[in-house]
């Protein structure tokens, strides 16, 4: 099977790698073409995107925002072969989701939904949760593949229901990050050593994947991305999109903490919210 | 070391018998006698507080409201010999714990306020975060019991910065449950499979010890109390009366949550928050 893998940022890089690792026959293709040069010798590199898709079996995506993953799919699904399944891994919007599986239907093909959490690090060590939305024999197909670039693998349902399981993972990543910012921050006004909070929100039930990896980063001041302020206020933003209808509070209260965050942490990672509520301070 | 332990509900309860078993001399104290009763014979049971609090070398104290605390300390300070030192544990308001360390003080006593996280099995299996405020060498003093009743003990600083500690731990696991439930919400009504919802959120980096403990049971609609809603909303409401000329605008939000959830819930579990997002979607 000829597998061609569309974008290597910090996510795809290592997604990519790990294929080639598992004896995988893949060539990448990035927008910025010097990107993509860099993984060379470990993986062919395209420089014509419709010339490479049109030999693909199987083609992998994750680009940036959900613009990027229209103008990828809509210029390449005319020219795919038949029976190719297409798998974008971006964290994007569930309409669009649908929009392209059935386009890409239309063209005889198949098309999942399959966003990835666990950051650069789960990248890097194989070890993604990957959610999936669409036929669920094509997820079986594709199954294998998943397994080279990440641990849990989950079938969700229907087209856009990787999405929609993704988006609802971020709500509630939302609510740690929040709470743990929120809380060091009364507790520094209130005088306490930080590192003795961090002992205790970690040691009991405060405690969460984000307290553990971002309070740290928070109280040490270290604000560089595991994950950007910008791709996580796209989700969020992404989430409120696909809620008309629904009363979600902490999703609202997020957004705009994370809006006014992004004015001047944009390319911080998500644990500078804590800055959010320090320069309040002043 | 003649021991009084006052309050025994489902917290006291175990931790009194916690330092029974530990072979210390403690006599049980309760509003209502025949909830101290039960204990017999693992501890002795006083019948007169002020009596009791007389003969007493330490008092320990877990009740339910400020006013709770309050109504016992006043009590029994006046009557205490000098040097007892008195440890009160409930989750109580800052500046009562600064107050009555300031009363102790003057009658010769040692007042800390160590108020505990960990629930009920934290507190039947000894296993307790207990976060301290006081003086420093009565802490010291204190010590061995508390490793009776907790596993993790953490020095915060002086009077009241046990209480500012719990207080920041609540803000944080408002952030946490109000993430779950939202995050829980938002996959239903868009029509995900709750258990595979739950797989996805506790396998990642959206996972808590409030989604593996709570999300289960918002899940399975298991309101029974671990930890009572009316019991986080006293707690909340502490913290914003804490929190005068700062910003916490997710505290804000979990205060009227959780209060509009206590009209019908008072009595459930915390995690009953996710009714609060069903009921709206009727």
């Amino acid at each position: 099977m000829k597998v061609l893998f569309i974008g290597t940022g910090v996510m795809g890089r290592p997604m990519a790698l790990n294929l080639a690792k598992n004896n995988v026959d893949v060539t990448v293709y990035n927008r910025t073409i010097e990107k993509a040069k860099a993984l060379e010798p470990h993986v062919k590199v395209a420089t014509d995107l419709v010339l490479e898709a049109k030999k693909a079996d199987i083609i992998f995506s994750i680009v940036g925002y959900p613009s990027d993953v229209r103008a990828v799919y809509e210029t390449i699904i005319p020219h795919c072969k038949k029976g190719t399944i297409l798998v974008d891994m971006t964290t994007s919007s569930v309409s669009l989701a649908v929009e392209l599986s059935s386009l890409a239907k239309h063209y005889g093909l198949e098309m999942l939904d399959a966003p990835v959490t666990g950051g650069d690090s789960g990248a890097i060590n194989g070890t993604l949760s990957i959610m999936v939305g669409g036929e669920e024999s094509t997820y079986q197909t594709i199954f294998p593949y998943l397994t080279y670039m990440g641990k849990t693998i989950t079938y969700m349902g229907g087209p856009g229901s990787g999405q929609t399981m993704k988006l609802a993972n971020q709500i509630t990543i939302a609510g740690n990050i929040l709470g743990i910012a929120e809380g060091l921050y009364f507790a520094k006004e209130k005088g306490l050593n930080l590192e003795d909070v961090y002992s205790v929100i970690v040691g009991g039930s405060a405690s969460s994947w984000q307290a553990i990896h971002n309070g740290k980063k928070m109280i040490l001041k270290d604000y560089q991305p595991g994950f950007y302020v910008k791709h996580f206020l796209k989700d969020l933003k992404l989430t409120l999109e696909e809620s008309i209808g629904l009363d979600l509070p902490l999703l609202k209260l997020a957004e705009k903490t994370y809006s006014i965050l992004s004015e001047l942490h944009n390319d911080a990672g998500t644990q500078a919210i804590i800055e959010y509520y320090l320069s309040q301070a002043k």
